[in-house]
């Protein structure tokens, strides 16, 4: 089974697709673009969903639903919104459907939609068409609201999780009184995302800020999380947008001051998607199958017993069941893979395939000894544990792994980060070894572009930590205050 | 705040529009049709789907996602299906906006699909079509999956959760080798709608079949639960379908059986509704706000402090918040609503109008004799207890509470459940009564709408545990073996 899929090395867009296919994560549809998310990546996504919702719980927020639908005229009301967003997208142009004249199904022209609905691909302007109503005093503010929701953006090219016309994902969107609080509320947004892909998935991620080619169509400062991929390339995995008055000015929502006067809103929205998904499983995967963080792993341990003749089945039973009541007590996720037509070898390749991060393997001879043999995914190292030891052995060794998948990526991730000083430097890098480059840049949106064009590499990002330091830009010699980091990325 | 409620017996259906929004339950949205689901109702929305899912798994079943979009052709293959869900439906017909000639937003003519995609009324196509790579072999089966979407059917009349053009649901889609197991599983599910419905939401309710003519488009049997609101109205709360292989002939869907023969996989499909917060709404609540059991809460006790003078307000903000802790560390949610701004008059009123169950009133004099005044929610009844029962005392009331509105909404619905025998006596009960009527049904379609026409009552269901009496058809006279449940419904 894990056999079939393609090795990393060889093409490592086709190992990511295999591997998402074959390790039961989602799947394409009849819909163009559309995918399917399959049980068991949908396990992993309800996992991540319900981490993150706690977090925003946590900080404040509350969850609420607005409509799939937004007016097409809403598009245009915020100028810069409507260029990134309006464009390729699901428009509802009618409300009905009947029989034609040969039995066939077709539109029902009669039923024309006055004013087209376009599927949301993001619900700014929806949802400041209906704070307007929700705030008219500092007293309602801050508004702090997330939705969860499925969303629509009409893409050429699609990718499983990556990028995919439908997508789901969430979106906080937030209403303060004061330019100070919302960039207070971006920042905060953007630390929750870098803590939970970090702490929960254990990617390591680089908190920065997007230049203006690459912001959010109507914000005035996109942060990010980036991360990087094992083929090289970085993935933005997280953004967190201040808004400032854009929209409360597009949708008129003003709100009177304790002072008496009256103020236009400040904003900010921020979201993750199911590209979260992508990104986990290219960041630690390998030609085996997934390697999955613990804490995101639906099963964290499951345990195979290897049968041998009649009578060991009742015992090992027992042991296996015994063993997996034990964990659960801890609030471990265990599976006894106790079919007893499968062979062992086959449930060891698919537990590699599925990333579970321990497996526990249960023979007569073991149980004689009172010992098991504990393989872990990420190093493919085992041993020999006490049956007795168990409870507390695999509690440390999930929060080990939890730990040394974080250090490799961390690992990688320092290995792949180069200064480039000159334009030679940067483009051999780039073909070279890939990862993150930091270099100088004049600040020019022109040179930015040029570069793009040149070698598809992009600002991923200026760290939000970023030393400053008198430089040259890379391309045009220019000089610069600060080094910024390029990269190929998804 | 709550006075602005229309009283019940003014106007039933204006009363819950006032408390849906006055509660901040729901409001209306700029797309006809469509609602914005507040914070507050979300809140009591994720409680229901947390407690429906924790059922789903409990009962084998997991999760996943299916494309928002389905191809038109999908909907012809199932030709009863088509006649029920393909017609009042969002239909995309294009891809892409573009500038007008004026710099207007217009729909680009060239980016015209090719065949147009349906926003799902229902996914049974979508996701038949996928089960055909799913099932190969017996060994496949069964197979249990749900899915929480959004879906769209387009409304003439709405009405704020109980018939929204877009809605929230979850919608269970199962595959089976036999009839009967197909058939178990459909009840199996009518059964833990049922539960749900009884134990977490206090609405009792009748398990029952639907006749043909109200059954699901596709299915061979629809069972639903069915509940009774204080109008007199009758609700279907829930439906469990079973399908049996209309899909997997439709879409194709076959196994290899243990034989080595191959035959149609049985189907059934089950699903609950965003609907159900009308059900909730309209089972217990008064003319001051919301009645909420327990469970389903997002605050189960608010705790008002009753603050006079300045030097009060810190000792009593360290008694509620001691109160707090207590009645926290047994998992209670409490909200102390220690506001300095707001009157007491306010807070209990808002209270009442958020239908939250325990409501504690902690002042000086209280504080002084080791008590607080606790009010509760659906009987108004207020008791003085010590804060060193408090534990104990809250936890019980709590559940007391959940029973009592059960047993309130199951005693009104014994007083509104009649027999007629006539047509007189059920045309009588109808308009001056409400209700549920048992009465003799010839069986025939004919019948069925012809009492619908002429007096808006419907068969809600043949209730699964009928008694079996001869009597003889209310409206033809013709003879009847069973008596069926009428009423009017939303």
């Amino acid at each position: 089974m894990a056999k079939e899929i393609t090795p990393r090395d060889k093409d490592y867009s086709q190992w990511y697709n295999d591997l998402v296919i074959k390790a039961g994560l989602a799947d394409y549809s009849a819909v163009r673009g559309c995918m399917v998310i399959k049980p068991y990546g949908f396990a992993i996504w309800e996992r991540m969903r319900d981490a993150l919702d706690a977090k925003f719980k946590e900080t404040g927020h509350s969850n609420a639903y607005f409509p799939l639908f937004i007016p097409k005229s809403f598009f245009s009301k915020e100028a810069s919104h409507v260029e990134g967003f309006a464009k390729e997208c699901a428009v509802v142009t009618h409300y009905r459907l009947k029989n034609g004249e040969n039995g066939e199904i077709i539109v029902d022209p009669e039923a024309k939609l006055e004013e087209e609905l376009i599927v949301r691909p993001t619900s700014e302007t929806i949802i400041w068409n209906t704070y307007r109503d929700w705030i008219q005093s500092y007293r309602d503010l801050p508004l702090l609201i997330n939705q969860w929701a499925n969303v629509v953006r009409w893409e050429m090219r699609t990718r499983l999780f990556l990028r995919t016309t439908e997508f789901l994902w969430q979106e906080g969107h937030t209403a303060h009184a004061t330019a100070e609080e919302a960039v207070e509320e971006t920042i905060k947004m953007l630390h929750v995302y870098a803590d939970f892909a970090e702490n929960w998935m254990s990617v390591p991620v680089i908190k920065g800020v997007k230049t203006a080619n690459e912001r959010f169509a109507g914000a005035i400062d996109t942060y990010c999380i980036e991360a990087l991929m094992q083929d090289g390339k970085a993935l933005q995995a997280g953004t967190s947008h201040f808004l400032g008055q854009n929209f409360a000015k597009a949708f008129d929502v003003q709100f009177a001051t304790a002072e008496g006067t009256r103020e236009h809103v400040w904003a900010t929205s921020w979201g993750v998607s199911t590209r979260l998904m992508g990104a986990l499983v290219m960041a630690h995967s390998d030609d085996d199958g997934l390697v999955l963080p613990p804490k995101l792993a639906p099963i964290e341990v499951v345990i195979v017993p290897i049968y041998k003749g009649e009578e060991s089945i009742a015992v090992l039973k027992e042991a296996g069941n015994n063993i997996k009541k034990s964990l659960e007590s801890l609030n471990i996720r265990v599976k006894f893979d106790d079919d007893e037509k499968s062979r062992p070898g086959y449930k060891f390749a698919d537990s590699e395939l599925k990333g579970i991060p321990v497996r526990i393997a249960l023979g007569m001879r073991d149980l004689e000894n009172g010992t098991v043999e504990v393989a872990r995914r990420d190093t493919k190292e085992k041993e020999v544990l006490q049956i007795t030891d168990l409870e507390v052995k695999i509690k440390h060794l999930l929060e080990q792994i939890q730990l040394n998948i974080y250090q490799k990526a961390l690992d990688f991730r320092a290995d792949m980060t180069h200064k480039a000083d000159t334009w030679e430097e940067f483009v051999d890098l780039l073909e070279n070894k890939g990862g993150f480059i930091a270099a100088h840049w004049d600040g020019r949106p022109e040179t930015e572009q040029a570069i793009k064009d040149k070698t598809k590499a992009t600002i991923r990002c200026i760290p939000i930590d970023n030393v400053q330091e008198a430089g040259k830009c890379i391309l045009t010699g220019q000089s610069s205050s600060q080094r910024v980091l390029f990269a190929r990325a998804y």
